[in-house]
């Protein structure tokens, strides 16, 4: 096997959200009757339940309308838009934002991920993942022949914040880490990092020279009213900073494919250069559409937020009626749920799952290979739906619990 | 300057097409009046002038309505749409493309090539490219690591196919060369290759166990009836070809951002893999705006391509009248035009005529460091603006002829 074949064997997708089409599912031990029920794939959020922000489709023909100077913007994007953007997340940040020089667009928040790590992770450079987190971010390690560096969260604790150890923290970084990518809320507990734990990470990024990626992309729906604190916020070196954001997720975009990172000039240029020759720009006609976000109707993310966390309630009452532990969801739309010992493994459990009673769920080793009894679910579906296929998923537990 | 200070050094996009408004324009030497006129952006095509295809805007709202199964597609893109393209252009190149398994929709044809060139080189191969060639191609091998082993074209030639010497090729590829990425007709001239030409890269492929990338972007503008070989139709060893295309030019639907890439199932599987974790999918309400390509009204490929012929006329009589040369495009609406001797610098001049003419041109330089007195046109405009605009290119050219 080459270098190439060996790093592309690491990149697998067979068990990644969304692709579960792909997959072979020969030879399952499949228990009593098929349950039936509207089919819920919780690999990723129903846009037909929580359907785009209002207005977006008309912003987008807009654009169409308005021609070339759409279609073909600069690869960072198109000026203006970059300008009513950075705005907008100056004022949601509460730091000061350069639209011509911090900012840029990209083709989805994976995008922007891809490139920020692209853009500060050479060949060899040590990178602080943390176990769990979300499932691209080893994969890019290895794409870009970085050295990984997991560092554990206490993903399960009941103490405030994360669970993220600052000391095994530095204990990477003193050790060479030169760059460390993290999500916050945590994709997939949604835990929110606790005031101790966003300072502590500026204060030893700053000690260590560490160039410091935070995917934020779930921080604008936060329930029971808890405190978030942005990164860039705290005071770190802002060459070394950039920060992810994006509106596929509350907002319900994921179908334009529009993503933002903003931070360091020197990385968002680097970053703009690789945009060049990976797909030139966010697609042109989207773009437009960002006008709608962080412009919401009156009321619009408070309903959305409300509804997110009632699902969110009912599904943790059944799921832990039935003896399955998952830490309450603090932001964003995930549970990590851990299972009780089945006969069968995870990867199989998942598959049987989705051949027997039509749920879809991502298997827990897409977040760190340790996770061998724990799923995810994006529980941003329809509300009746997602309830009947969490009984569908217990009654399946049940029937391969040892 | 560190290894990714380097790297990123050798990928700059100043002068790139699309990015002139980033350009420093201090000190230059105005000669004369400004000239005035409507602007012409001759970097890329001008969608107001040459509309997408009629009836895509609807498709895309199709899109949206269809909700969640457009939004989130599979990786490669969704299933059936794949299905219908593969029938397409199954037909287009005479070659059978299994559509599960040989084909991926991209964000735009760019990530389709960068996709491609990211599954077939690793860090030290050979890359055989092409000067001059597209302005990404010899980036993509530096970021990726490979070893650039420039081929010449004999691009101002008038014989029959592009002047590429099949001699000069065969020696890199018995020099190791691993992957030969090429475009077809070719960016910057508009040239087509041979039917020996073609042969001769299928014979040498197989013979020396080369990859290629074969990026056939423009295969459907041809013009005054002339041949095109697919090289897939040439029996080139399946496992090792990917053709990249896509309706982002003569279809004008850039501003979508759509590609394709087909062939080997082997690297097409690794593309997918890495599409996951750069940017998920091509946007997926974007990608039912498909069915329209290779499914546009009659005539309607006939008159874009007699009406891009006529421009090409236009500029090419002005052009030669003054004393410039350029071949004359075969395919595609690229000219690329030699300059006289210029008291200014190409890119300088390249400033100067956006400054003080409104027009804008891309530099030579960004097809092959070598070509420092030839620019490149992408005529796909309004038809009488751009005969303006060259008049007034030609006023440029005498103000600062030597």
């Amino acid at each position: 096997m080459d270098l190439l074949e060996q790093k592309f064997a690491r990149l697998g997708v067979e068990n990644a959200p969304g692709q579960e089409v792909r997959q072979q599912v020969n030879g399952l031990e499949l228990r009593g009757e098929k349950l039936t029920g509207v089919p819920v794939d919780f690999s990723h959020g129903d846009v037909d339940a929580f359907e785009p922000i209002p207005g977006t489709l008309d912003l987008f023909v807009e654009g169409v309308h308005s021609g070339g100077r759409q279609a073909y913007t600069e690869y960072r994007g198109r000026g203006d838009i970059r300008e009513d953007v950075a705005q907008k997340l100056s004022r949601f940040t509460g730091q000061a934002i350069d639209a011509d020089e911090q900012l840029i667009i990209t083709p989805g928040t994976q995008a922007a991920l891809f490139l920020a790590m692209a853009a500060a992770v050479g060949r060899g450079d040590k990178v602080a993942i943390l176990e769990p987190d979300y499932f691209a971010n080893r994969k890019m390690v290895y794409f870009l022949d970085g050295e990984l560096v997991p560092v554990s969260l206490d993903y399960l604790g009941t103490t405030v914040g994360v669970g993220l150890d600052l000391k095994e923290l530095e204990e990477s970084f003193k050790a060479g880490v030169k760059v460390f990518l993290f999500s916050n809320p945590n994709n997939p507990t949604g835990a929110i990092y606790s005031a101790d734990e966003i300072r502590g990470i500026a204060e030893l990024a700053n000690k260590y020279g560490v160039t410091v990626i935070a995917d934020e992309l779930y921080s604008r729906q936060v329930f029971d009213g808890r405190e978030y604190i942005h990164l860039c916020s705290q005071g770190m070196d802002p060459d070394k900073l950039v920060t992810v954001i994006g509106p596929s997720k509350t907002e319900s975009l994921s179908g334009y494919r529009l993503g933002v990172a903003f931070g360091s000039a020197r990385l968002i240029d680097r970053m703009e250069k690789l945009q060049a020759i990976v797909s030139l720009r966010a697609p042109g006609y989207s773009q437009a559409v960002l006008k709608a976000w962080f412009n919401e109707p009156e009321g619009w993310l408070k309903e959305r937020i409300a509804a997110h966390q009632q699902i969110r309630d009912d599904l943790l009452n059944k799921l832990r009626a039935a003896g399955l532990t998952a830490r309450t969801t603090e932001a964003g739309s995930y549970l990590f749920v851990k299972l009780p010992k089945l006969t069968v493994s995870l990867l199989d459990f998942v598959k049987i799952l989705r051949i027997h009673a039509d749920v879809v769920v991502t298997p827990g080793t897409e977040f760190g290979p340790q996770f061998t009894d724990c799923f995810r679910i994006n529980f941003s579906q329809d509300h009746k739906a997602a309830v009947a296929a969490i009984e569908r998923l217990i009654t399946l537990v049940e029937r391969y619990r040892i």
